[in-house]
């Protein structure tokens, strides 16, 4: 089969592996017929998260199905056609039990296109398959669904439930990037007073309002002003940080009014620095985060519902063997203006190969 | 009347002041029974709080009788016996409303011996009195009570409340100091597994063994080890921070198992760094507080039932007159051994004045 490969900092490929198969009696064998490219992996492919060895597969999100599935599988067998979510969970261990899948201690956590192969391949073995996959309803098309293996749930546990948006809140989102929109669409679910989204791109500032943000700022002028002024001098009661930056971590804990939560969904490469001199006084809360995904049998009900504005933020589509050209728009999103770009089979989408 | 007076940095004195008066209809007039020094005290002393003018009577706890009130005043009257809260609460504001006294916008908040002139003086105007006082049973005795001012409400609120311990919890109290040990009291209504206490004073880990710490760590040696060697290697679930400096709040990061949490009791008066690119992915939640004092109605409840060991944390008591003299054994607790110094009218207790 073909697969996309990390051979080391700066060096990838869509080549030719040999085909997956299981080795354990947890595990499936899914035929992919959608993925999408995470951040994460552009992450990956510059070097900094050096758990990746160079050889694997990368790709962590995938809709597909089922080909094959070991003896102790109890919920999917081949046909079935499923989620495959970013995170694997043995359900054994003391944080499965909680619900903590994130942390999974059992061979499980985020673990697929990081420490074993990855969904961006025609075929992948996805170990525990009982709780590490959903079967998908009908009504909820590939590039949809797509959507709800990473981005979706990370952004509404790590951002909107830990940020514990509540109805009147004000909310700010740091980053409009796809994390950061899809925080804005699912901190509406709580209607909160009013959504502030923060970035520096202006196309990702229009985006942010078609998914309901009710004022946007310009990163680089004075969010924290705006804020401000929004809210008689306070802050704003949850402030989501979706970019991964310290300064932007740090403007985070600046808009953040006394008692308020401040959630980070961004990926950090670097510490940050917490001023505790002004801080500790404040009552403020704190949370990072790895999804658990515990949330996603919800998120693919209201997906089935037509509640959730996934495909909205799908602003590419491509074949699965267009791989590189789509790794190519994704990680030039400032030029192309990609927020999610989707590869395979897509009926419910005219599949558009764009110049890259 | 008498009253220390807070002249600059490291200038006070026990001084000649003019009696205080009723100002607002909502003020009360207390005669200062019992009051004690905390350590934050220490800090205006030392000019970290510039907020506090020269001329400030300080102190921020007391019990006392109340002498006077103005015609607001709606739940005490003279020659009721009432703890002075170190959290005033004007009882209207937004954040009044949802019991964040702390944070009160209407005046209140902590504002005696901070904004206004304090407790530390013979007689103390308290506002808004309805709310920043509680009557006092008679089982408690005046060296208890003070305690239930600050130290057991912020210990209690936003190290064990704001840590979420619950029952078969680790719990590492990092700090042993007055704050430390009522967290550690107090972290034991919630039944955990252990509790684990860190100070470089082995005089304090000797306090700490006696206020319920099921293992003590030499803050100097390798604390982080003995948590992990206890934990199989995760983490306390709980971490509170009693220390107020960036390497004791670095530190309990570092302690903290996936999932858990680091609660931030300690005054700082420095950034710490915040190790995002470790943290981001480990689902913590992380809290700073001044405390509310909206559990003080239990905690007063409790120690009434006898179930708090608040009078174990006094180590000296004076006088009022000798004010000074107990300035100078709390300032120099490493030397003097003092926990918790009260100086007053103490009953319940034998008022040994100790050579400085």
């Amino acid at each position: 089969m073909k697969g996309f490969v990390f051979h080391g900092p700066g060096q990838s490929a869509w080549q030719d592996i040999p085909d997956p198969a299981l080795k354990d009696p947890t595990d499936a064998v899914v035929r992919v017929d959608a993925v999408t490219i995470c951040g994460t992996d552009l992450h990956i492919l510059k070097g900094d998260v050096p758990d990746v060895r160079p050889g694997t597969v990368l790709g962590h999100e995938a809709v597909g199905e089922i080909v094959e599935v070991g003896g102790d599988v109890r919920t999917v067998r081949p046909g079935d056609r499923v989620l495959v979510s970013c995170i694997s969970a043995c359900g054994r261990c003391r944080f499965c039990r909680e619900s903590a899948y994130g942390q999974c201690r059992g061979g499980g956590g985020w673990i697929l296109g990081h420490l074993i192969d990855g969904t961006q391949a025609e075929y992948v073995r996805v170990p525990h398959a009982d709780l590490s996959v959903h079967v998908l309803p009908s009504s909820v098309g590939n590039e949809d669904a797509v959507l709800l293996a990473d981005i979706f749930p990370t952004s509404y546990e790590v951002g909107v439930l830990n940020g514990h948006v509540r109805p009147g809140d004000t909310v700010a989102v740091v980053g409009a990037g796809p994390i950061g929109l899809a925080a804005i669409a699912t901190a509406r679910l709580f209607a909160p007073e009013r959504i502030v989204a923060v970035d520096p791109a202006p196309a990702r500032l229009e985006a942010a309002k078609r998914l309901g943000a009710d004022a946007v700022a310009d990163a680089r002028e004075d969010p924290e002003q705006l804020v401000a002024d929004l809210t008689d001098g306070l802050g704003a009661d949850v402030v989501i940080e979706a970019v991964g930056l310290p300064e932007s971590f740090e403007a985070c804990t600046r808009m953040v009014r006394p008692g308020g939560h401040v959630a980070n969904v961004g990926v950090h490469g670097k510490p940050a620095v917490l001023h505790l001199e002004d801080l500790w006084i404040k009552n403020i809360t704190l949370t990072t985060g790895l999804v658990d995904t515990s949330s996603t049998p919800t998120l693919l009900r209201m997906a089935a519902a037509g509640r959730l504005p996934t495909a909205d933020l799908v602003t590419h589509t491509f074949p699965l063997n267009h791989m590189e050209e789509a790794y190519d728009v994704f990680g030039r999103a400032a030029d192309t203006g990609a927020l999610k770009v989707v590869l395979g089979d897509l009926p419910h989408r005219e599949v558009a190969v764009r110049a890259a």
